[in-house]
């Protein structure tokens, strides 16, 4: 207990909450956990600390909770909610230091296209990016932590979740983005102490699964306690949270964990 | 007067102010001009409302402004801190609505590449961007305000200032980066009411235009007014701008003007 502590620097969906120019009651909200950045969180341990997903608010999420310590990015796709604060990583990587990338091919490809001149090596500015990419599919190491790639659809791609085990021990499962979550994952995230699922609204969408669909994974897996992220500003925090069921919460930005 | 307006939605170079993990005296003032987010104005007239560039901080600028109207986007260069905000202008074209992009042949390149999923049309995701590229070299019209794109010199490239004149007024100018102003851009502003330009830090930088070269732009332009922008934290506001000549002075995020 204690050596991994999970922060959520964000767990808003693509156009964040409150929506601009909206007027809906949880983008007028008084509550401050209904203000959702894009949705990432941040991972420390005693040997390392590292991102899953950098979006767009990823300067001002690093900002808000004082980050000061990054060895290392993990991204789950390349969608634009999700890899568009890239170029803010250069602060922690300084100095031509390397910065470990990890991601599945398709999303390394991605990466490749739009952060073209980090990747290329050919912006030799001081201080700029140098990635050093990772492509995984299996499970893999940062520190002591196993972080092992759980693949779930979402659109028309398959993207990454991601299950975190420390000496055996299954210490949380982040699943951002997926339409369902298939049986073979479930079977390898089953127990896990946190479970943090996309539950976008409650009306169903085409590549998100909704919270009648999260809950029937939650079911599934069977987690210590889940937390719904990834929302839209069709679920007010209190009220959504207030209807859901025993070990089922919703996540909001700012939270720690430390399974 | 007063029938065009522009609002400074950013006034920070590529990492803003403050700095990420950064403790320096301007990353820990207490005043508000010192927070910096990543350069773009806002840009309001009787016909239409448009923004130049769409940085990272996008959408926390535009509920920070509470910026209901947009009407189309200009592009200065496509520089990460200047278009990975791009996605967060969906709210304001729902529905299939055009949405009206203007740059130079190269950074529209810059764009397709980036925002393959918009610029291909592949994505029919409803609310998702429909661009209307307008490739942009000589002056053209937004409503009754005519954008003259003005060629300067930033690292490896040409990027485009904008001159705005209205009913043969030179209203603004606004050239957010580059290391020179060349003459024949110097003779197309001169004596425009605003003159809004790059003075990154007092230490001369091989990109951007310091406080140094700034000022002999300035004397050369003689427009009614000077604000810096595109600013470091090596600058703090109230010290820098005590010290700069009569006519110069430091721009800050919400800033609004009315030529």
């Amino acid at each position: 207990m204690g050596d991994l502590t999970i922060t959520f620097l964000g767990t808003g969906t693509s156009q964040g909450v409150p929506v601009i120019a909206c007027d809906c009651a949880t983008c007028r909200s008084d509550d401050p956990r209904d203000q959702r950045t894009r949705a990432s969180i941040y991972v420390e341990t005693p040997e390392c600390a590292f991102v899953v997903d950098t979006g767009p608010d990823f300067r001002t999420q690093c900002l808000r909770e004082n980050v000061r310590r990054m060895d290392a990015v993990v991204f789950t796709h390349a969608h634009t909610d999700h890899v568009m604060g890239f170029d803010d990583l250069r602060p922690f990587f300084w100095h031509q230091r390397l910065l470990p990338v990890y991601a599945s091919a398709e999303t390394m490809d991605d990466l490749r296209r739009v952060f073209v001149f980090a990747f290329n090596g050919e912006n030799r500015f001081p201080g700029y990016l140098h990635p050093e990419p990772h492509v995984v599919a299996e499970p893999f190491a940062l520190g002591e932590t196993e972080l092992t790639p759980l693949p779930v659809p979402h659109g028309r791609t398959t993207v990454f979740g991601y299950l975190f085990t420390r000496r055996g021990e299954k210490l949380a499962a982040y699943i951002s983005d997926c339409k369902a979550v298939p049986e073979p994952v479930i079977e390898r995230i089953r127990g896990v102490r946190h479970l943090i699922v996309d539950a976008l609204r409650h009306k169903p969408h085409p590549t998100h699964m909704n919270v009648e669909e999260a809950l029937a994974v939650v079911a599934q897996v069977q987690a210590g306690q889940t937390w719904f992220t990834h929302l839209c500003h069709e679920l007010a925090h209190a009220e959504t949270e207030a209807a859901l069921p025993p070990g089922v919460r919703i996540a909001f930005d700012g939270l720690r964990l430390e399974p």
